[in-house]
């Protein structure tokens, strides 16, 4: 936790710090060891971003007061690599994921914690960059820093940088999600095009220099979420296809809800993607989003809630792509050819470190 | 997150996983993947340690009643290394580690998540050990792991295993804790021998072979949180010495409230601890503890207070160890030679990687 005590003592050798923070600009390992240096980084790099009132008292734990008893609560560790990709960086894509947890839960997010887990040596000015993106993206999202913690580990014992961000969040009134409640008829939508931000990861780590206009799709839902809130009692089941891609929202706990017959055309995937995919041998299906929302919905609010999403900048891209018909337990896709093929969760790691 | 989609398809080649996971019992990318192997590891070794209502829906989010509106929230990232140390390990010490954390803010701990970032040919007999470790402190401090999340990383990338563990907790009523509130004449209170789990880390990873009987003190401290609580309005600051040991305690956020003059002797330190920190040169007041409180009372229930933790395991080696006097902004200690040393927080890094 980062609420540790106070102020460096008058006695701390300053000119001694100033050139270890500012000559050498590198994370030492007594950033993390809850001393002088640990204090500093605090307040020189967290509280300026992160400022609000709960935070400003670095207490150890904080004291929230949330609207009602019904709390969402969620954590995800983010390794993504590189740390730097088109569209996004390891910092935004933290705030991204933890609240579009939240918001495909049928959640308001509003709270954030920050871990950090940092390598000795890591440059100074990477560190500010991440920091710059996790406020940029909270502020964005309309969400609080309200706590957090640093850790240092030795060179070689992690690979730059780690984040772990934990979300609190209160649940709209309405919704009732499961995906035990999905009918025969009920559409199934996107909020925009598939597997962008797996395959703008992997071309950028693997320096693919394509010629290529792909970028991350990172963004949070949150607002597309609130969109829906005229008809929760029409929506039936929200995921944000992440780890796995659009394959494990489909694929969804027994009993198995519906078909759905997800047609490969039109289907929402960008050329750009569509042809690093092809050209890699990745079924797009399979390549994370971290700004999409996947939705069942009844049929009769397909429009509306279609054009509630295209009403927004991140819903631009929406459409139907497929709908449940009946429970038999397994997701087809109508190829292009006018066959069918069983959509699965992928069998081992085509992706790993894309969050 | 955890909550990702449907269990194995009936046509997954289970032989080929048998293999994988029971003859090599190595951790791979896939189980981070969103997969069916991460599927596997969440049914195989999360839900049956950690089965609750909440958690065994696999939600992406744990929607929770939380009783009141008054929320604690924290979060805590643990590197340590070794991943086993006399006493404990990385699992238990980071349940300890929240769970403390909402205790000394005057918090009942409630739910906790549970987020693995694991290397890639991690020996999964130590995955279980870990595992086994988090259920264990999880059952003895009453609290439900209720979402988590697991990321795999590439063969040296991390450092065999890292958690993070984030709390909710609800504020127990009447606390109003605040180094602020400390006044003149107050007491300074130990819950038992300090810096033992620094020293007891630092012998095990240093392969010291020391004849030694010290363990760490990893212990949950709700309990003695609870054992306050008919005096919560004499309680004036509470906090458990972790990083950096007893030193950022008393060395809390301005106002400076007090002056406490630490005795050193009598002061809390096992012989052993004493012995390993002397030879090692290391103030056990910087060796950090997981297992402790430190709690300034009003003088007239310090009596009660003591007598309240003897009577608890944890807290048989209560004391008091100091006075808060005049408001002068230093924290001294009457050192066994008759004279005073002021307390500071460390200035560098002397115990990476202890919790």
């Amino acid at each position: 936790m980062w609420g540790r005590g106070g102020p460096a003592f008058p006695h701390t050798p300053t000119l001694l710090k100033g050139f270890i923070m500012d000559q050498e600009r590198r994370v030492l390992l007594a950033h993390g060891g809850g001393g002088h240096l640990s204090r500093e980084l605090i307040e020189r790099e967290i509280l300026p971003r992160f400022s609000n009132e709960i935070l400003n008292a670095l207490p150890d734990t904080a004291a929230l007061t949330v609207p009602g008893t019904h709390i969402l609560f969620t954590t995800d560790s983010f390794v993504v690599q590189p740390l730097f990709f088109p569209g996004g960086c390891i910092g935004d894509l933290a705030v991204h994921g933890t609240v579009n947890d939240l918001a495909v839960s049928g959640g308001r997010p509003l709270f954030l914690t920050l871990a950090l887990i940092l390598e000795e040596g890591l440059p100074w000015s990477t560190l500010r960059q991440v920091l710059e993106a996790v406020r940029r993206a909270t502020t964005a999202c309309g969400v609080s820093v309200v706590t957090g913690d640093t850790k240092v580990v030795r060179r070689g014992q992690c690979d730059g940088l780690y984040l772990n961000v934990s979300g609190l969040g209160m649940a709209w009134p309405g919704f009732q999600l499961s995906a035990r409640s999905i009918r025969p008829g009920d559409a199934v939508l996107v909020s925009g095009t598939l597997g962008n931000h797996g395959m703008a990861v992997l071309v950028a780590r693997e320096k693919l220099f394509l010629e290529t206009a792909l970028v991350s799709d990172s963004a949070p839902v949150h607002r597309l979420v609130e969109a829906m809130l005229p008809w929760t009692a029409e929506v039936r089941f929200m995921r944000d296809p992440t780890r796995g891609g659009a394959s494990p929202p489909c694929c969804t706990r027994p009993p198995w809800a519906a078909v759905l017959p997800l047609r490969s055309r039109p289907c929402p995937w960008t050329p750009a993607a569509a042809a690093v995919a092809e050209m890699l041998g990745i079924s797009l299906l399979h390549s994370p989003c971290e700004g999409r929302i996947m939705a069942v919905v009844a049929p009769e609010v397909t429009q509306a809630v279609l054009a509630a999403w295209r009403a927004l900048p991140e819903g631009q891209g929406a459409c139907r792509i497929g709908q449940a018909i009946a429970p038999v337990g397994r997701v087809s896709l109508h190829t292009t050819l006018g066959g069918h093929t069983l959509i699965d969760r992928p069998q081992g790691e085509m992706l790993p470190r894309i969050c």
